[in-house]
């Protein structure tokens, strides 16, 4: 075995993107296009906006009963469902989306949309630019976390939603449940927001750099315009690299150490500098895997969104920005999370209470860290399915 | 401003390697050489072995107050002095050695060697092969903490130092100690480990292989042969990715949301993929000072290096390793180290406790994270300095 870097499967297509022509599976399209350009934030602006959103269970007669699920970072629309050849990975949350399940889709119609940047079929960098006819790659604008609130707004006014019964999402998803309780404040009845935060820390803007400089730093990414590049050339060690440090600050030391400790998949007589031990092993299977169903520029360009969270931008500060909130909300934190501490979530209860609002903080004590909030249904689940029960008692 | 990834200056060499020719300053050299290679520890062999080292302080008739001082990942031997053409940086632990200090060279010999794969003075990568008259590359081999130590043993020989009086170091320097306790328990009086580990933990692991995967990544970097390179054309941002990995995890949430907050360099309008936070322009700043004074293959070796650390290798295990020991140590941990974990300085004072040796654990209250142990000598210098003198009384 060669002494080098681990090489990563030679069949990955340049981008994990969906594109048109794909199995569509259970998406669906609204397109946003208008007569005139969708205005970014932050200032850019796109011509043509296609947001993918798949839905569960059925809307009510008075449209009361509508659940918006906010997606991750790595997430998607598929929020519940089979793995397939249109959705290359199991629903990100089945375990909280289905018949009888905390979001229970025998009682709620589910909405879970594709983020705007995203590469899941909503327009993104992966995306056909209409003005060249190719992928926009790194000419794909900047876009915040408000912007693809904006586009979900949109979708609820297309599928007759003026107001929703609950917005639920955790991390860069929580994100979003946040700056749809201050940006909409009449158009949702409570809300849900797990290991998320008001702003994006110091350190967060740390990792999120690591990441994406990894990924630059790979010379397959070629300045963002990688898309003509055969399977096998795309920017997957980047990719993977930028995932690996995600990766490693989603879990915890103590999972990692029950689960890895100091196995090696080598022996250790003559292990050389790429000899590999199975956490790096395990790194290098998860970077290898988001590479099939993932698009790097879009990887870069979602992290660059969180980055630029925080509600009190041009809103006088967090605690101003969070004095719009007219609803009740849970925010839960997970104890061991080292990407988005405990800290941050109990700021947020702390500023949401302090205008006036009814909070429910609960913090699930576990060891899966930040990833918790996708692990631990046992413990969320009951929380969730009470809390929107008694909002709507 | 390009909206791309932030570029190194086109001043810095290949390697920040101490290479033959250059300053000598404080350094002092002692050649292993030997009719025989010095075998390693895994298996590979180094045909000539030069150490660079420095003193300060007098060794007395009885050569019985000799310290040892081990330095961390990116030190070298110049653990107290000036920066100067021939030091690339100030004495890492110049709050610590010195006149009067914690470790007081009115009173005692001190010595600090660069170790073994390291870059200022000591044969590592960047050393040139007397085999092939070129720098070696990446065909320097392996080497652990053991061999690290081995060669220390043969300075001590050198310098008439039978029995080291004490023996002191942080991170991989704390892994040196821990070794030497083990290794040569006869050979030392006492010794103290800051912020280190008896094993690397599998997130430990996880860090080093993001870094180390991080600088690969660098086309730059070239397999590690890019000694012959021009200045700004080195793996410089690839090293200073590695590094910014380190320096994230060396500090703690709490120090850099304090320090950096949201704080951005340019103007939040029209920011685009690459514009800066303050927090991403102090880790390429640490990155360019690290690629001035350093080799980006002696970071991956020491790395590597790191990962195999383990004293239970070969030895049935840490608890029966520790057995070995036969003098009393000083255990510190610093409260906020997110990268060696207190529950790892509390685990190996626990296994010298039972083994029957008398042990001082101390817990270091701070939010200074793992580079605690440099920073915090208000707190740390009277322990060491205390327990020093009481194992001499």
């Amino acid at each position: 075995m060669a002494d080098r870097p681990h090489d990563f499967a030679s069949d990955i297509p340049a981008t994990g993107a969906w594109q048109h022509g794909d199995a569509v599976g259970h998406r669906q399209f609204l397109t946003i296009a208008d007569d005139r350009p969708f205005v970014l934030e932050l200032g850019g602006s796109l011509r043509a906006v296609e947001i993918a959103y798949e839905t569960w269970g059925e809307l009510d007669e008075s449209a009361s009963n509508a659940v918006l699920v906010c997606h991750a970072l790595t997430g998607d629309s598929h929020a519940a469902g089979e793995l397939s050849r249109a959705h290359k990975a199991d629903g990100w949350w089945n375990d909280f989306v289905g018949p009888g399940l905390a979001i229970d889709t025998d009682r709620y119609f589910v909405v879970c949309a594709n983020v705007l940047g995203g590469c899941q079929g909503t327009t993104g960098p992966a995306s056909v630019d209409p003005a060249t006819g190719k992928p926009y790659g790194s000419s794909f604008p900047v876009v915040t976390i408000r912007d693809m609130v904006r586009t979900q707004a949109r979708l609820a006014d297309h599928l007759g939603i003026d107001v929703w019964n609950h917005v639920v999402g955790g991390s860069m998803g929580g994100m979003q449940v946040i700056e749809w309780a201050i940006m909409y404040p009449d158009r949702l009845r409570s809300f849900t927001a797990l290991a998320s935060t008001l702003a994006a820390s110091a350190q967060q803007l740390a990792w999120s750099a690591l990441g994406r400089r990894s990924l630059a730093l790979d010379p397959k990414w070629r300045g963002g315009e990688y898309y003509e590049a055969e399977a096998g050339d795309g920017p997957h060690a980047g990719l993977a690299a930028a995932r690996a440090v995600a990766q490693v600050t989603y879990r915890s030391d103590e999972v990692f150490q029950k689960r890895f400790g100091r196995e090696s998949l080598d022996s250790l007589d003559g292990f050389g500098l790429w000899g590999r031990f199975q956490v790096e092993s395990y790194l290098d299977h998860h970077g290898q895997k988001l590479a099939r169903r993932f698009d790097a520029n879009s990887y870069l360009v979602l992290n660059r969104a969180m980055d630029l969270h925080d509600v009190g931008r041009g809103r006088n500060g967090v605690d101003n920005a969070v004095k719009r909130v007219r609803v009740p909300s849970l925010v839960v934190s997970v104890s061991s999370d080292m990407l988005y501490q405990p800290w941050q979530q109990q700021q947020m209860a702390e500023a949401l209470e302090s205008s006036g609002q009814s909070v429910q903080y609960e913090m699930v004590e576990s060891p899966q860290g930040h990833d918790g909030f996708l692990l631990e249904s046992a413990a969320i689940g009951p929380m969730i399915a009470k809390f929107i029960a008694d909002t709507n008692a």
